[in-house]
């Protein structure tokens, strides 16, 4: 699980905020990473994602490639290859740089159009977030990616028809939810599905998990680094308690499978963030010292069988090596 | 150990300048803990001091006192009532709130003459750290407080007359160094003493522990906060690596010695510090959003038996409640 931009500072004032406790204390295993890319101490959501996703430091920008731009494999498509049920869930779009790295591979970010593409050429099981403009209004060709979709093997829903707490997909057929037309909008205005569907997807998964394999899940808060590139302490706060809501539906799934590894962590902290001098716990007086990303070492959380191995300080590559060790893939 | 306001960036600023490597990075358990205090969100040394020493959230300003200014046993007491011998090793005043929250108890960190006499009431085995004025040239009293702990089984020596890099205390008495005559200077001005004492002292404490009990010591790295107070980076960072190195030294001894459990924290951070875009391994672009001190979740790192007990999410008081079980004090 992702938050993207929570570093310690986001997560202390989404504690303070949320009466001095957050699901992120139940983790018996804490690290530091080193965020930083090929080209830059200071990362962007794409280098993070794609060190975490495929073990590479590569530049700020780069989607599943490497600093040549090539596509390099990455965890969920060697789960997939093993045979292991995958998901990405979001509050963003599902095309944005993180969920993205998981089973994109472009040269640019922003190819939200490019990227949306590349879902055609995997077989992602589970499928939550933004974006439905980049696959059912496009600009650069006529396609309706949703229909092709839809023809293989994907029931592909969306929130103009379905509210995500009234979904309850079938386990024949992957699962493709979208959430809004471009990009979600804050939890402060009513974006309210991360907690629900980061109870639905474990649950989705391991029935799709017919051979006892395991599965492979990620989920992203992304929204928190937002508001730190909006300079919005409330923004922040909001966002890290919803995520941390999320985070206690898949602790209570991990705690009652007893085989599921919970990894919890952060590409970068956004916004030089701090809690000021004068601040209380229900009244954080938050300031930044920039609209972008910092380089400070960000804390990794685990749970479960293997959590001991994310123990210490490393790369953030490292998240990916010890991921790709435990599955034996 | 304790790097005065080390939060994760200055950590992290540290590690980067330092070729991107930290003694830090050997510690195989890794905590966080709540710096607050019993009056404030954001602590100052001397309450987040008595919450290491004491187990007790008080309030700022607080030395070894509680929130009715009742003096509480710190976890240096306990060991010297035990038979344990004790140090404390400071590159600021010893009679500072962080060293001071260990043997003194006073309503006020700033009675530095009050504070220098509650050190005639204990039997310290090993002193070092600056401020030989309030213990020598006070305005107070005409006490001088060096004299009379020679007439107490101390050895009392100074900046003025010995290097620190040649002092080689017997160990059939207590010893005092004072290293400055107020605060000493900044690591980039010359003063170098943290590293050889870090290295001395264990090996000092070691030599006096005669009944093979284990000893208690505290290693204070003062002056990373005051490079955060004076928002200046270069500042932070050459005192973050002079602790480190410290640190090294420690472990050093503990690695060889194997029954010795290590522990480094921060009472907090100081400054809002973070790593800006633009920063480089080798050029770190810092930025402040205060001049104080923040709220910030700050790292525990654990080394040697008993480590285990330092991960996860707990509050600053628990770090002295861990100490005393382990010491079975």
């Amino acid at each position: 699980m992702i938050g993207d931009g929570m570093g310690v500072t986001q997560i202390s004032a989404g504690m303070y905020s949320n009466g001095n406790k957050l699901n992120l204390e139940k983790f018996p295993v804490i690290g530091l990473h080193k965020s930083y890319s090929s080209d830059n101490l200071v990362t962007d959501s794409a280098a993070g994602a794609t060190a975490f996703s495929a073990g590479i430091k590569t530049y700020n920008g780069a989607i599943g490639v490497d600093t040549d731009t090539m596509p390099v494999v990455t965890i969920l498509e060697l789960a997939e290859a093993a045979g292991l049920p995958t998901g990405l869930v979001a509050n963003c779009s599902i095309t944005h740089a993180t969920p993205a790295s998981f089973v994109s591979h472009n040269r640019y970010r922003k190819n939200y159009e490019e990227i949306a593409a590349d879902f055609l050429k995997t077989d992602v099981d589970l499928l939550i977030g933004g974006g439905a403009k980049y696959f059912e209004r496009r600009d650069s060709d006529d396609r309706n990616l949703s229909t092709e979709l839809r023809s293989k093997n994907y029931v592909v829903e969306s929130f103009v028809n379905t509210d995500m707490k009234d979904v309850r997909p079938g386990t024949d057929k992957n699962y493709f939810y979208l959430t809004a037309d471009t990009e979600p909008l804050p939890f402060s205005q009513g974006r309210d599905y991360l907690v629900p569907a980061a109870k639905m997807a474990p649950q989705f998964l391991q029935k799709r998990d017919i051979n006892n394999k395991g599965f492979f899940l990620m989920i992203e808060g992304s929204q928190i680094d937002w508001g730190g590139h909006a300079n919005k302490s409330d923004y922040i706060i909001s966002e890290v308690i919803e995520f941390d809501d999320a985070i206690g539906e898949v602790l209570d799934f991990a705690k009652k499978d007893g085989e599921t590894l919970v990894i919890v962590t952060a590409d970068h902290e956004t916004g030089g963030y701090a809690i000021q001098y004068g601040s209380k716990m229900d009244s954080i007086n938050g300031a930044f010292t920039s609209d972008y990303h910092t380089a400070d070492l960000i804390p990794v959380f685990a749970y479960g069988p293997g959590s001991e191995h994310f123990a210490g300080i490393y790369e953030n590559t490292a998240i990916f090596d010890k991921m790709k060790e435990l599955f034996g893939l």
